[in-house]
This record gives structure tokens, C-alpha cells and sequence, in this order.
């Protein structure tokens, strides 16, 4: 489990996303409060964002977030329209290790999973492997379930040059619906291609972890953002209904899309 | 590319073995002088040993041997008479890690490979994959070819029960022969199950890495010793021939198998 | 602020010690119970005891102590008559490093603080500097409070050859009584020289943090624990008196001094 | 000992400078071609920079150079019209550590030091120490020479307001030149307050250290650059005579002056 959370909208500096909120990242790593299966995410932590040359660019640290004594001058410095960060809680098997810890890019994506798939190791994990590609199991750095599923999510991609982003994610969302048999299972994402961000509430076999999202909140005018947990106490957060697709857009209203 | 050595012998503190000689594994990572395809193994280091409670025991650090605060408190206290060691010169897209460095071991076996598959992640990498049975992929942490290997010769023993450790590592050595069609693949193994020492020298479409041992050593009273490179210069160190498994036992001379 | 706790007795490994009671060092350093000033002890953990060698050893690292893959092994591997352990709550101003991570040792002592001095950096550093001659200022590696009160203490045993560890202690403790005005300062200790154990419950300005000890708990039988949590549920475990030093002896029954 | 670089100019990203160049920081790393006293800069990392605040950023990694797995895409994508650099090879006494790495700021300066001061922990460490006034003290995390040579440094800022940056960096080298006795002390040194590069070639009772700059270099339009090493085979580099301050500035030719 890990506690997830993404901005878009006018250019910010990284605290401002990552740091200064009262409940930020950083704050849900040693207080979250929704946070189910784990009592801290004190396992790493990332941030991703589109670069400079307009591809996704990644941090990530083994160390708890509030260790990281380069963090604080990067977050001052780094800036970006998009932001997509996570804090961890490493699940059994997946050791702290900075391949294990997200977000995940290639040169397309930005991708980042809160949950877990029970029993992912002992029997999932060569299931998944089977339908992957040479040139996608070369990738394949650590060994945590969200990295593979990252990998069958691109397997998906290119498998069909014609599918969208959200028609993947929820094709991933219904592959894992029929395989994981009756193991707990929690399926929330937040992926972005560079222009939009697409967040995804799911689980099987148990309930969905939380997933917010705020398109007028007053500490970021005229952006966007998703969370595990509301940032802040601004009322105007809504939770992402259960097993349905968030898509959010520069200049569209925010959609969903029920699974 | 690494540097490995290996005692069995009396029991010995770890920094008999591991530091105090004049070209011990310490010096062997900033000046090699046998390495070929790198020029330090500053990557990363690790050692093994038969525990009290009888099963193999590791320790690996991702920082080069040198900078480890807690290692000369260690080697002055821990004890065995049977030492593996490790340090590592990365292989591009291997990254430095805690799961990608050496020696590895699961409930019965040290393993330990000096050398590399060219081309393994872009293509040997899911053929090996292909290979083995859902438990022994769920084990694998990290992404060298080092741990495949090691993957593939545990499949190996579980494949036939009657098989000897030798045997495996012949068998090993045999289907890399034929899997890797022209690519250059260094195979230089120390693998213990507690009770021997089992080395191989061996390399495909290139020179064998070079592996020398001693069974008469001065600084090594009754001890036995194999290593990349010599540890000192007694005389008694001989080269482990090319395409040779070598065999060190307690209480029998040594062994030479040509593959 | 920390959790700290030492065992003195029968030779155990150390996961007897440190991992495996109900409410180890480990458990307390995600789950505390008693702990004022902080929420968690995740940043870094250490081990000290007197080697094979009898000089004292100490083993530290900055990550949380549940996050440590070589730890497990060497708990297994690692036996003393004499332990002491410490997971680190960092105060506001001393990172998480190697060098601001307890135990500390030198030839002679292993010593380790649990409290801060409230102003340290801004205030009381130069001035317990200004008391430490030449070679006691060469080995302070770190700036932590807790480092410049082991170099006072060794500093107070250097000015006087014919002082005992516990009264060295005591003079610490008053010497801060009247350095630190009104600024709240915690200071137990668990300090051994190698034969016995010294634990000193105080503060100034501030209630004492908790202290416990038992010389009667059926895990460690013949064994003598002192811990700033009671490890388990055992009905012998007594708080050592606020602003006492409590003696842990081989042979002797426990003695209480008052400060 | 360490090698140290720094760019003044247009601004251009990271990579620019401490990556592409031919004979970079990252290859004066493990291939450095003028360091004396050691063989490789494998202790850590460091660069600095004027943030967008227009106050001096840093970011050290105790990693040797070539394994950060977050510098190519933090090279990327960070810009800046003046970078300071250093690749560590640590001295004896000083461990690798965060607080020992440099480049090292405070809130107007950026600092680099290229030498040691031998002698320096047991002899020299407590008499720069009583230089300093209690502010300046608070502010040292690590047990480098190098410091406390900012320290130092800043304390002679602090001492008199009206003193411009290399009147205090001559200073400071006078300072030493009276101290350090017949020690071998190397006084390399870059330098800035954010509008300038200040840069001193300079040692005591042993030959200085190499310092070169170049004006006119083809791989950076309009940019000025100083190294420990030449960065690339460019014609234009010249040597820092020895004994010499070079004041390197945006709009005026550089300026040497003699100590």
C-alpha cells in the first residue's frame, strides 16, 4: 500500500505539490489517515513529471520522505505542469529498493499504483510474466506487483497501436479482474501519458482504496489534482465513485467512467 | 564483472579473509589487476558463510567494500570456516542494488558468478525466464544476469533430486553453452552447500575470466582458498584450468572435472 | 528521541535480543508506546556489543531497522553475553547520517542516549565544545547532542584516571543540571564498559522519559534486561526510579543509586 | 583529495556540464588524470547552483558519481547560468556521509574545497574550532576539513561585514599559511556568491593541486568554465598559476590575482 497523489495544471514548483500542503505527501507518510494494511509509508518515495524535453523524468529515494536532505532544495527548484507523486509501504516480499519504488516511467508514461495483489509472488507473478514480451521483460528492474503491472499495462500498448491510454488501463483493470481468482486485489493507478492524468478506483475481492480529486481548490488556482487523501481541507474534494476511470484534462471538464 | 574469492578451512574471522591480505577482495575492487571489461568493482560487495544455525547467511552492501562503516566490526566478529566473497563491477543495465549484488543464496546454496551474458536483458533474459517453475521466479529481487543464472541452476536441482551439486553446475554450464549462440558469456561460479567448495572457470565465444587456488598457504594454516584473483604472493597458487570444474573438500585433495 | 535497550547475561543471539519479544526495538520503533516528542523511531538503528576480541563493536545504519536485508542474517549469526540497542527518533536539526546513529563506541565504552538537549545546536554546542580537549574533539564524527555528551563523558574519565564509569555518569548528569538553564533536557543513558551495565534515568526542566529493567523474565533466562519499553508482558519488569542510576551487575543484585 | 569544477554563463542544463564533456566530473571520477594522493573520486557527489529563488541550492549523494540512478534525469531537466561541482575522494578520517560531501552552501554562498589539511582531526580541527562563534559552530554537520574551512571562511565574512568574497578567501589562505605549520595542506578552492566564480590555486609546504579555466570554449558558447582537470581537449584551457586567485565574472575578463 502506499499513498498516491497527482497535479495538473499551471506550471508550480514541487513543494508547492509535494511539501507544503497540510496533509501533503510527506505528512500521509508518517500520518495517513485512510490508509488500510499498513500504518506508515515510510518505505521510499518518488515523484515523477514531463521534462524539459517533454519526456517523463523520475525521482525516487529508498528513504523516508522526510530524510531526504536533498529534497527540500530540489522541490524549491524543480517545475512542472504535471506532477504525479508517491509514498511507500513496502509489501512483503518486495523489498525497499529504489526499483521497487515509484513512480514507474518509460520513455511514454508515467504510471504509479496504490494496492497490492495478494499472493502475487506465489502464484501471480509468473502468470504475468508469461504475457509479457522480450523487449518488455528486459525492463523489468525489481519485483514488486506494481511493476508488473506497469510492464502488462505497456504489453497492452503494444499490443494495439490504436488503444487509448484509459481503453488500456481499463483492459488492465479486466484482465485482473479474471485473474486473480478470489485474492484481495487493489487496483488504484494514476497514469499520464504527458497530457492528461487518469486515475483509476478499483479493487476485487475488497473494497477500493480511497482516491480524491479537487478541480477548485484555492491553493492551486486553475489546477487539478488526485490523492489518496485530500491534501488539504478545502471542501471542495470528491471522492472518485468506486471501480470507475477519472480523466482529467487542461481544458475539460474531468470525466469518469464507470468500469 | 567482479572479483570472487572463497576459503573453507579451519574456522577464520571474516577479515582474515576478506581484508587483511595484501590483494585481499578489498584491494582487488579499486586495483584489480586480472579484470577485464571494467576497471574497478566499486559497485557494490558482499560475502557469505554457513551459519550456526547450518544454513547459509549473507551480508551485501550496495556502497564500494571500502566505504562500509560497519564491515571491519563485522569481520572481527564473525566467524566460520567456510567464506564466500564478492565485489562487483556493475553490467550496464544492472543497476546498483541491494538485490543485484552477490553472493546469493536461498536455504541450502551460496552461489556466486564472476562474468556476464551479453545481451541477456534484450535477449536471453525471457528465454531463461521460460524455463522455470512458478516458485523460483516468485524468489527472483532483482535483474542481473547473475540471479537468472543462479534461478535456472536451482531449477535444475528441483528438476532431478538425485543430482549432485557438480553435476548442476555442468549441467549449467552446458546449457549456456547452447543457449547463447554467439554472444561473449563469462562463467565463472563458487557455489557451496555448505560442506564444498565448487568452482568453474569457464567462458563461451570468449577467454574464461581468470580463477586461481591454493590448497598451501601460509597465512591460511589447513585452509583452502579460490579466488579471481591470487590473494598474496605465495607461490602455491595454481590456475584454475580453463573449461575445469574444481572441487575443494575438508578432508580430500583437491578435484579437477574438464567440462 | 529514541528507544533504547541493553541486555546483560547468558551469551543469546541477537534476534533474541533485538527482533524477536513481542515489543523488540523493532516493534517500538514503528509502534511505540511511551514515546513523548515523536511519533515514530525510523530514522536509523544501531547495535552494540563486546566483540570476540573484547574490544566493544557496534553496528549502525540510517535506514528504519525494519527495512535492514542483512539484518535478519546477522542477528541469527551474532552472539554476545552483552547487548545494546538504539532506533532513532532524529531531533529537529541532526540528520539522518551514519555518524548521528547510536551506539557509540570508542576502545572502551559503548554508550547510548535517549533524550535531547532542548537548544543544543544554537546554544549549548559551542559551549560543551570549549570543555574538550584536542583528542576528544578529533573523534566527534557527527552533530548530534547525543555525541558531544559521550565526548564529555569520555572527557570527564580522561581529567580524572581514578573515576568509575558511574561516577564519570553522575558527574555528566549534574554538569548538565547546571549548563542547561531552563531548557528542557532528557537524558537517560545506557552506557557498559564491557562488565556491566549503567542506566541512568533523568532530566532536567522535563519529566524523565520511561526506563524499565527486570532481572526476572522467563525469554532470558538468567539474563537481565534494561529497556526504555517494557519488551513484553512478563509482570517483572519495575521503571527504574526518576533520577536514579541503576547498576547491572554479573554477579550482584541490581543497585538503585539516586542522583 | 577531490576534482572540482564550475561554469559561469548562459544558462544550460546540468548535463552540459558535469555529464557530456569528454573528461567530465563523472570520468575524472574513476579516470581522473592529475590527482595525486589518491586514484579514484568515488566517494561521493556534489553540484550547487544559484535556485530560482536566487538563493544557493545543492544536491550531494554519497554514491559514487556513476550511480545515481536519479542524476541523468535530474541532469536533465535542471538549468542554471552557473554550476559548481565536485567528485570526493575522501581522506582518511572523514567517511563518506552526506554531511561530508560537498559542494557546501549556506544561504549567500557556495563552497568547494580540492585538499586536505594533514594533521587536521588531530591537531589543527580544535584550534579552527575556537575560531568560531556559536552561530557558525551550530551549522557544521560533518568532520571534514574542508568544513571547517567554510567555516572558518565565514566566520572571517562575519567578522567584518565590509570585506568582499576574495578578500576573505585570501584571507582564509593567509590564515592558513600561518597555522598549519609544516603540514601538507592543499587549498584548492572554488567559490561564489551567485554574481561571480571565485577560484584559488593554492597549498602549503607541497606543490598545488591542478586548476585550469578556459574562456573560449566551443562546447560552451558565451560560458567560462574552471576545473580541477580540462574538461575536453579545447585548445583554450589555461592553467590557475599557482598561488593565484582567478576572479572569473559575467561581463569582465577574468582576473588573476597573486596571493
Amino acid at each position: 500500500m502506499c499513498r498516491i497523489a497527482a497535479y495538473l495544471g499551471p506550471p508550480i514548483a514541487l513543494n508547492r505539490f509535494l511539501i507544503e500542503p497540510e496533509h501533503s505527501l510527506v505528512h500521509q507518510s508518517w500520518a495517513p489517515e485512510e490508509l488500510r494494511y499498513a500504518r506508515l509509508n515510510a518505505d521510499g518515495f518518488g515523484f515523477a513529471w514531463i521534462g524539459t524535453d517533454d519526456n517523463p523524468a523520475s525521482y525516487v529515494n529508498t528513504l523516508p520522505i522526510w530524510s531526504d536532505l536533498n529534497l527540500p532544495q530540489l522541490a524549491r527548484n524543480l517545475v512542472s505542469d504535471l506532477w504525479i507523486g508517491s509514498v511507500r509501504s513496502a509489501t512483503e516480499g518486495s523489498e525497499v529498493s529504489h526499483a521497487n519504488t515509484q513512480p514507474f516511467c518509460d520513455k511514454e508514461l508515467i504510471f504509479t499504483h496504490n494496492g497490492f495483489i495478494r499472493g502475487f509472488q506465489s502464484t501471480y507473478r509468473k502468470q504475468l510474466t508469461d504475457q509479457l514480451q522480450t523487449g518488455i521483460i528486459a525492463t523489468i528492474r525489481g519485483n514488486t506487483d506494481s511493476e508488473y503491472l506497469f510492464a502488462v499495462f505497456r504489453q497492452i500498448l503494444a499490443d494495439d497501436n490504436d488503444l487509448s491510454v484509459e481503453a488500456a488501463l481499463i483492459t488492465l483493470a479486466r484482465k485482473m479482474d479474471t485473474a486473480v481468482d478470489d485474492s484481495a486485489t487493489l487496483l488504484n493507478f494514476i497514469v499520464s501519458e504527458g497530457q492528461r492524468l487518469y486515475a483509476l478506483r478499483h479493487a476485487v475481492n475488497e473494497p477500493c482504496p480511497s482516491l480524491y480529486y479537487t478541480t477548485d481548490n484555492e491553493s492551486f488556482p486553475g489546477g487539478q489534482i488526485i490523492a489518496s487523501e485530500r491534501l488539504d481541507q478545502s471542501e471542495f474534494w470528491q471522492p472518485v465513485p468506486e471501480h470507475h476511470l477519472l480523466i482529467i484534462d487542461r481544458d475539460e471538464p474531468p470525466e469518469l467512467v464507470a468500469l
